[in-house]
C-alpha cells in the first residue's frame, strides 16, 4: 500500500488529504481558510497542522504515509523548493522554503511541490476523465486561467515548471491588456473577473436582462455564478456572456488542438461548472476553427474528480518524485 | 553500422538520400524535380528510382539499408500508409498506397512515412540545434507554415500524426481567413505567399519602396527573398513587412511557449533564409508577450541543416520505427 498526503494552497482554502495512490482513493481530507491577514510563516503553521490531523486522524499507519505533495497557485522555484510568487494570496510569498519547512513540521518526511492547475491536470489525467490517454490538456477557469497538459502520458513541467499556461496564450494580437503583463491572452476574456465584468457592463449599460434583478442592482454581487443562474433563466445577454467567454476559451482550446493534438480536454475550476453553458460555446468554436486536425476526435469534457483533482494529483505527484 | 534512407516528396523537388544515422551524416543525397504534371503513379514511380539510385551509387553494401522513410507535405494515414490531403502537389494524392508502393519498388525494404515538417522537426532535434534539449519547437516558414514539436524527448504525433501544426493557431480571432477555413491563423499572416502579397499591395498603393525597382514593377516577380533585399538596401516598406510577419510568427511562438516551454525554437523553411530580418521582430514579440515564462531561457534560433534536416529526420524516423 502507498499512502502519500496531497496539500493543496489555495486563495480561499487550505486541503489537505490522505490518499490511497494505488487505489486512487482519498482516504481522509479536511480543509481551512487561508486567511488574508496571516503572513507566510503562520499559514505554513496551519497548513503543517492540518497535514498532521489529517495523517492522525485517517486510520492509516503513520509510518506508512511515505511523502506529501504541495500545490500553490502560482509561480515556484521546484528545484530550491520555493514559492516565488503566488498572485493570489496575501501574506508576502517571495522566496519562502515552503518545501524544507513542511518537511520539517511534518515528521521529516519528503514533500514535492507543483503549481495547483498542473496537480488537477496530474489528478484528472491519472484518476479521472483523462486515464488512458496519451495526449491531454486541462484548464481551469476561476480567478486566472491556469493550465496543464500531458503528453507521452507524461505531465509537462518544461523549464522551472512553467508548460502549460494554457490562459496565456494570445488569441487576439490587438486585445485588451491582461494581468500578466501581455495583451489578448484567453484570461483576459474568460476567467471569472472577466466574465463577471461583463456582466457589470450589461447592468451598468442599462441593458434589458435578469442580471438586474438576480443581483438586486448591487454590481459586486455579480459573479459567474450569478450569470449563470439568469442565463439558465433564458436570459439573452447572460448566454451572451457565456457564448462570449466560451469563444475566448474555445479559441484557446482549438490553439491546443493543433499543438499536442490531444484526445481529451478538461475543464476545471469554479467556472467550468457552468456546464453545457460554457461547453457548447467552446464546441461551436472548436468546430469553426480546426480543420487541420480531426476535431471530432477529442473530448471536451468537464474534469470527474471536482475539488479532489488537486489532492489526488499531489499524492500522485509525490509518489513519482519518490519513484514509488 | 545502421544506413536508412530518407526521402522528402516536395511540391518542388524529391530529394533521397543514404544516412548513416549513427554518425547523423547524409552519405549521398540526388534530388529530381516534382513535375508538375504527373501523376501519383508517375511520381512514385521516379521516387522510387532516385531511391534505388542513391542506395546503388553510395557505396554502402545495400543489404545494410535497412530501411526508407518518406516524408510528404500534408495529411497522411500512417497506419495505413497513404497519402490523404497533398495541398501543394498536383497528381490526385487521395488515398494514395505511397508506402506499399514503394516498398515493393524498393527491395521490399520496410518504409515509415511522416508529415515533411515533423521529419524537419526530428531532423534538427536529433542531429541539428535541438540535440540535447527536452522539449523543441519548430516553425517551418514556406509555402505555408508548417511545424513539429518535441516532448519530453520524442517526436509528438498525437492523433494520426497531427500535433505539431503550429501555423494554424489563431492569433487573431477577427482575423483574416486561413487556407485551412479557420480564421486569424499564424499562416495567414506570414506564410511566404503573405508576405509577398504584402509586397504587391505596398507597390499597387504607389508607396516609395524599393520593392517596386527590383521587381521591375513586375508584381509576380515579388517573393520573400526580393522583399529581404530590399529590407536589407534600408526599405522602410519591406521592412515593416518583415516586422509585421515576425510579430505573427513571434506571437504564434510566444502560445507555444506557454504551452510546452521549450528550450529551443527552431525557424526553418525558404522564408527563415531572411535570418535576423525575421528573427529580431519575433524576439521583440516574444519580449513583450512571455511573462508566465522564463521567455529569456528559450533559444529562436535558425535551423543548422539546412535542406537535409528533412532526410536526416526521415531516416532516423525509419530507424525509431524499427526499433533499430
Amino acid at each position: 500500500m502507498k499512502y502519500l498526503v496531497g496539500c493543496d494552497l489555495g486563495g480561499t482554502n487550505i486541503k489537505a488529504g490522505v490518499v490511497d495512490v494505488e487505489a486512487g482513493e482519498v482516504i481522509l481530507s479536511k480543509s481551512t481558510p487561508t486567511l488574508a491577514r496571516e503572513l507566510h510563516d503562520a499559514v505554513m503553521a496551519r497548513m503543517a497542522d492540518l497535514i498532521n490531523e489529517v495523517i492522525g486522524e485517517s486510520g492509516v499507519d503513520p509510518e506508512l504515509v511515505l511523502g506529501i505533495g504541495v500545490s500553490a497557485p502560482g509561480e515556484l522555484d521546484m528545484e530550491n523548493g520555493l514559492t516565488l510568487f503566488l498572485p493570489n494570496l496575501p501574506g508576502q510569498w517571495h522566496n519562502v522554503p515552503l518545501r524544507d519547512t513542511l518537511s520539517k513540521a511534518c515528521g521529516d518526511r519528503p514533500v514535492s511541490m507543483l503549481n495547483d492547475v498542473r496537480a488537477i491536470t496530474l489528478g484528472e489525467y491519472t484518476f479521472g476523465v483523462g486515464r488512458g490517454v496519451d495526449n491531454m490538456a486541462c484548464y481551469a477557469i476561476g480567478t486566472g486561467i491556469g493550465g496543464g497538459i500531458v503528453v507521452h502520458g507524461k505531465l509537462v513541467l518544461g523549464i522551472g515548471g512553467t508548460g502549460g499556461e494554457l490562459g496565456h496564450q494570445t488569441i487576439d494580437f490587438n486585445g485588451p491588456r491582461c494581468g500578466c503583463g501581455n495583451y489578448g491572452c484567453v484570461e483576459a476574456y474568460a476567467s471569472a473577473p472577466a466574465i463577471a465584468s461583463m456582466g457589470v457592463k450589461a447592468v451598468q449599460q442599462g441593458l434589458t436582462t435578469k442580471i438586474a434583478e438576480l443581483c438586486d442592482y448591487d454590481l459586486n454581487k455579480i459573479t459567474p455564478k450569478l450569470i449563470a443562474e439568469a442565463a439558465e433563466m433564458g436570459d439573452e445577454i447572460a448566454n451572451e456572456i457565456y457564448r462570449d467567454a466560451g469563444e475566448a476559451i474555445g479559441t484557446g482550446i482549438a490553439n491546443t488542438m493543433v499543438t499536442i493534438s490531444p484526445r481529451k480536454v478538461v475543464l476545471a475550476g469554479g467556472v467550468a461548472a457552468a456546464g453545457e453553458l460554457l461547453l457548447a460555446p467552446i464546441r461551436d468554436t472548436i468546430q469553426k476553427r480546426v480543420f487541420i486536425m480531426p476535431a471530432e476526435e477529442v473530448e471536451v469534457v468537464v474534469g470527474e474528480l471536482g475539488s479532489d483533482a488537486g489532492i489526488l494529483g499531489m499524492a500522485e505527484w509525490a509518489s513519482q518524485q519518490l519513484d514509488l
